[in-house]
């Protein structure tokens, strides 16, 4: 049956406040619990300790599967996206360039509870970027938030792992996974961040297994889910656990891996590289634009790999050009 | 007498909002009154409008004296900056950015009125920009917010002619002006815009002729001031107004006045031409840069076009590297 959208993903609405910073600087905050180049979950209070140490910064819509479905949107694709933002300055920034990508989103806002989750994000010399989130509203996304009609309607259903880490998302992360098995539609993952991934991993172990078609991850998170520290040894023990896996491994590519084949991607040089912000969000949304058009999976590694060398080459997470014109 | 700072500022604390625009687009928006590469004023309702009519945008601290500012302490100069943001979202980042370059800023911010100022800005594919901006909070700026024990601190006062536009900041600017006269400091107008200019021309000559030291204006801005549409003339008829004229003149440089000299600076091209967003602000900043540290008129002139040339290179009205690395 033909559906409305090709991608539906559902994540942590989230606004980036991205600046420059030294590894000195990284490293002076790892008495705060900081880690270099992952995501770190934040409070309130540590955000606006956090952000008094920070240089001026550039402030753009992210979040990981945001990201994705400004860059499935980007190269011509039809698309929703589910989250959960407040009723304030941010969120209407995260609406609107949501929107203006061309997104199809009508989240409800949160009114009157926490602010728009924003992400602190250092960019150090290397292009490497530490995250730093203060969930706020997302951490109030609900079942309720899942509209059955977008899933029913959509050829692949793209989850972040990320939504684990708050008990509300992690519902809605299930109740999309339930719907997309009731409508006989796909299933994507990404791990999000090795941390992430230590977090949940048993969960993630079964989820993948028995929910998941299409799984995203690098190569850190990789080894965590399989805690195999070989690289080859990973691929192998998640070989016959999902359709396809799709393995990012920076400027080496990209692996894809299903039960009979092991395809081997390039990845495409960036004119420069600024920033690897949003680099795996735009592989994924490359490779599910070329899934959803029905190419084959070394043609979805490729478009993975396009999309990754024009965001890693300027600050933020989304493409500035449009993805197509680069097809 | 020496003095802490080397500069202060007095404007509009407004955060820019960013997006690309073809000129289809803008030729689109000249019913609803845009004037292409202008700063057009808009109330609440039509930037609700424009925004939702505009593609995805960035979000960075703006105003044309806080870039000024901005570029200033980037330079390594001391100065401080007055302006008014709301205690909202956006005013603390207004306020993030401008403290974390290094600029004093301890203007109160306004409680439970209008939000902080916005500018819609349009870069069109020649990088020239279209501002649209809603004032919000910055119409609450006051005499009252005009610190005395600043502008006796510093060498050089400037002052934006947008303040104009409204009567309580315009107040503002004039006892900044007899606070400079009392305490024997330097005064500095940018005319800020053309259609600024046509708005109060008969006062902003007045100004010129009897409380300004240094005067910034753009070719534009010149000829709109002094009633002639030939440039040299024009020159001429400023040159016994005020002690020092600098005219930016974009990719031809920038001429210096004086009663007795006529300074002609090259421009410094950008590695790659794309937003003039801040172009005159950061010059105004290389030049009061030089002024204050008692460099020569020349030397004034080529720090204002260095500073320009770094600033035109990226999308954003504020430098992305730390301006005195380029020195």
């Amino acid at each position: 049956m033909a559906t409305e959208y090709g991608l539906t993903a559902i994540g942590n609405a989230i606004v980036d406040v991205l600046a420059h910073a030294t590894d000195d600087f990284i490293l002076s905050q790892a008495q705060k619990g900081m880690n270099p180049n992952t995501m770190n979950l934040i409070g309130a209070e540590r955000a606006v300790e956090l952000y008094d140490l920070m240089e001026q910064a550039t402030e753009m819509s992210g979040g990981s599967a945001g990201n994705t479905m400004a860059c499935f949107a980007s190269f011509g694709g039809k698309g929703a996206y589910i989250g959960k933002v407040a009723d304030d300055q941010l969120g209407r920034i995260f609406a609107h360039d949501t929107r203006a990508i061309g997104v199809h989103f009508d989240s409800l806002p949160l009114i009157g509870g926490a602010p728009t989750a924003q992400c602190l994000i250092l960019v150090t010399p290397d292009a490497q970027r530490t995250m730093n989130t203060f969930l706020g509203a997302c951490t109030q996304l609900t079942e309720q938030d899942v509209d059955e009609t977008l899933i029913a309607n959509s050829q692949v259903t793209y989850l972040e792992g990320y939504l684990f880490d708050e008990p509300k998302a992690k519902a809605a992360f299930f109740r999309a996974a339930d719907l997309v098995r009731k409508h006989n539609r796909k299933l994507a993952l990404t791990l999000s961040d090795p941390f992430c991934v230590v977090r949940y991993r048993e969960e993630f172990k079964n989820l993948v297994q028995n929910h998941i078609d299409i799984l995203f991850a690098n190569e850190a998170e990789l080894k965590e889910l399989t805690e195999m520290s070989d690289l080859d040894k990973a691929i192998e023990s998640i070989r016959n656990k999902c359709d396809i896996v799709a393995v990012t491994l920076g400027s080496q590519g990209s692996v894809i891996v299903t039960k009979d084949e092991t395809i081997h991607v390039k990845a495409i040089s960036p004119k420069e590289l600024v920033d690897t912000t949003g680099a795996g969000d735009s592989y994924a949304a490359g490779f599910l634009f070329g899934y959803t058009e029905g190419k084959s999976l070394a043609e979805c590694g490729r478009l993975g790999s396009l999309a990754a060398s024009e965001v890693i080459s300027h600050m933020g997470p989304r493409p500035l050009v449009p993805l197509k014109s680069l097809l």
